[in-house]
């Protein structure tokens, strides 16, 4: 039975803003390196970098109904993640749907699928992160569900769970997690920033992370070329 | 036998201009959801719009001494479509080949195989489709056809045909059909383009489009989280 | 036991320099059509070209313990070139190791692997070509080899092997054949000034290069579409 | 903090005996379509079926240690699901390890990743279902979970689940759904049963299922060639 | 507007059986190397092999009304070809169509897609080519075309030509050349074996074939390890 | 220049034939886990398990003429092992050329591409691994090597190398090092044979390979799902 799971929770749009300042892999680390949607998803343009609340939805192969029905659920803030429920490379988003969620003020799409009307959705500004490109329309005969909790390109989503996505990828953070990720992101950022100097001013990583006596333990083995050859 | 046909009939240039006012998406509904290339061809860079008539011509694989052949018989207006006879990634196609397609007013280059010197080809504007960038070189030692219909990336194509190409794939309209459907192309638009003002102005697309019965026919269901858990 | 071999020779970073002034396509044309690493390394931006000494990496799948001990051998004009042991797309490399190549003075990253961070790299301008783009990060557990030959992408690498990359790919020149492979780079690039300039004024491939008679030989037939239907 | 939970409650294993009678077409469908792992997960050998509870096990990419901590927490009836935390294709598993659990009573092995020894687990009868068979090692550095909930080739498994697994694929059946999934592949077998035998004996489908006038509805033309051409 | 074209001309079932005296590979190369398709498409056991006249069929991705559709149209001696309008990997057929089909006197089924209940298919002796094997079902809303020409897997098919199937791959014969293509295997098969027994003799292929003289003006070298170290 | 080395030196047949003791997963291991083919090669048939030394051979793409050259090369307790210079599927080779190789005393083939009549060298049991089965034919046109060193799915091989393959893949054993590995490989066969035993009476890997103070150091958590829910 398709259901929609309507006044879902979400995390605060000004929480999930503050985490604009992290890439993907830096959040991914600091929530514990989990919850990273496949490789295979890619952003339409580069750069891109949005942070918004997950609207979850299904399709059925090859149609988009199912994403007109989503369109209603989303509000400013959202970020629209869509999977279908067999892999489809099809075009199910194109421009017109583009147009309806930014009138909504939704920050973006993740969709483990196709999208098409690409060139426009770049002038647009309307960021997308999608398994494929391809012209290969969609039909709306079969429903599926929006709102409930899915699986989408490896990762498990729940309604009003944060999403975050960069160049490098898609990450989900769990809605009750997010202050703390975001926390720990902080702290990374810090510790980040006195290394990057240190590196700049070409220290080795080596000694800053004092692996040399790790290396040792390990037996590794440090011989000049002319006494090999 | 390898053979040329030459003189083949085309697409007047004039129309298949009118057709760069359409994206490859508007074509291929407007023609009944068929001839759309595979996903895989895609274009070496964006944006990337062209129409025009196709000149084809089969390769052996790692071989592009038939692309040599083929370059006699275009005219300005013409697009290059060319596949191998069986699946190579090779880079058939580089600059220099470029350079004379372009002095001939060739509009691009369709390719269900690789091509290179991508850089320079960008710097031209010289827009190609291709399954693959790769520097390896080719030989020429086995002929194939030009302007003998073929299967080019899962679609039929003749000498002649209409190729309309962007950033969302390439599809190929039958000479004869081209401006029954190039009418069809302008019925569509106007009509998406009421929609999209009621789209940006927050009408959602359930009820522009009438759908609600529909959905209410398939027994969806909305509930409120707060009931749910 | 892991090993790193020190002080390897290389090619001189001036010899490696003049090199930027051809395409990967015409290095590997002009070595002989061998050295090319597989299609599936991609520049993470465009346009992007680099030469120099190769300083060889392997890595063990999901784990980059070994580039942090690689970046202790890169001097300026060296590339840094990873391999995983087994497939892996993994984001082994990201912003914080290239502040330290960088401040080191080498030229790009080649990694049949994945990286991270890809934004900031691309801000940097440190130029990376990889399989993958991909935010999981990985552990540092257990150790490769440094300065070992190797095969990355396909291609054998020895340590201060020339390595050229660009938008087309990445091809390895023997440390040994570097001066001669020039040369022939040079020749060719004279020969095919005069012949784009041929091209360009509307001179046909065919008549250039002298194919016609072999065209003959081959059986070619050409028949005018009208005499086919 | 790599985590084992033990004693985790189980599906009876007469209740996972008695799926045995269904393939996992079934199943899936009479669960209403949900819980199929991806189709890139394959059986060693055919035929294979099994059917038992899951003990749920996560692997760094490259790394097989956490396998052996599984090991202890199996039981007659169960099946261990192993899941990488990045996509690898090495070969986690092979004879020791089989023979280890043959001897615990464990029915066989879901892994979305590789295996090696095949021979030898065929000779063994120890059905693996993988995506990939594989000669290449793994390490004991790094560990992962054992017995948490897991995404394992796109399904949601918990520990305690059922799974079932034959030639077509893997399902995944929530603990406390078994009872009444496995009444409703009852009642659609009997229901396959009286359909099997009436297109055997010639009856077809159109008529059994009552589709002539949903065709009909649809606008289905049907027209003798000889009219067409 | 969906469409069945009833009472096709059809290969005389007599004339398609002498094709089983040959491979895929003997038929593709007496017909000149074309109509193969893809090498994607496997048999789901083997070995397999089979000749028959086309039933050909399209089906919208994750839908397989179509081939309920298709059933009727099929006569003994035929063979189903299934394609669907974009790349799909559902089990789009399983036991209860292949019962159906099997009571038609139909010889097998070519899919360039999913089927499932593969291990009683292979009980039935049942052969079907197909790109993928998978459990997930498909739904009953959008129809296709039956008995039109179409591409499938890469290679033009209309009703009525004739089909050949074996271990290496599948091919299309047009139904007006299948007596000269024939005619063609014989002469190829009479040959091969007495070049069979001059191999089996000992016999090298350079010297059967007369390529010594070729290799000699392409230049080849033969050198002793010894004269090279 | 294409190039054939005559008389090149291998391992012993009797040395070679020792080493079908083992698994490649075995032999693998006991060289320190390095020249290991990609896990794309496959046998048509399983079981399969040979081991002999390499006769090296590059091949064009579509272009089996090398291969015929490679014959000549062979002596009993060879194998072929053949490279494509770019990626290609065609079916390379077919019951002809193994019956000339059978004649030879050849024990089979390695090809990273593709071959044909498979049920035909199933029958003659005539073991292959490769990329593909395809009946795509090829020509001859163009030369490359053989018994040059050269790259093979990733693994770099010199002609006489031992080659071991199985069902789990295909692994490269230096000429040199060859009766090292095989004293390792029964150093670790006899060993295992204890494990084996060990682990079938009921011990667990935990207590065999004392892991657990090493999982205890590593932190792992046990906590019963009581505890937990």
């Amino acid at each position: 039975m398709p259901t929609v799971i309507t006044e879902c929770p979400r995390v605060a749009p000004t929480l999930a803003e503050r985490f604009l300042a992290f890439g993907v892999a830096t959040v991914h680390e600091a929530q514990g390196r989990v919850g990273l949607m496949h490789a295979g998803l890619k952003p339409i343009y580069r750069p891109a970098h949005i942070a918004g609340s997950a609207v979850t939805c299904t399709v059925a192969p090859g149609d988009n109904w199912t994403i007109h029905v989503a369109v209603e659920q989303c509000q400013p803030g959202d970020i629209l993640v869509v999977t279908p429920t067999s892999p489809c490379e099809d075009g199910y988003f194109g421009d017109l749907l583009a147009v309806s969620l930014q009138s909504r003020g939704v920050r973006g799409l993740i969709i483990a699928a196709g999208v098409r009307d690409t060139a426009t959705l770049t002038e647009m500004k309307f960021p997308v992160w999608s398994n494929a490109i391809f012209a290969q329309g969609t039909v709306k005969e079969t429903l599926g569900d929006v709102n409930l909790p899915m699986v989408c390109a490896g990762a498990l989503v729940h309604p009003g769970d944060l999403i975050v996505a960069d160049d490098d990828g898609v990450v989900v953070v769990p809605r009750a997690s997010a202050e703390r990720v975001l926390e720990n992101c902080l702290a990374r950022e810090t510790k980040e920033a006195k290394t990057r100097a240190r590196l700049a001013a070409g220290e080795l990583g080596l000694d800053i992370y004092g692996m040399r006596s790790r290396l040792q333990e390990k037996g590794l083995v440090y011989r000049a070329a002319r006494d090999v050859a």
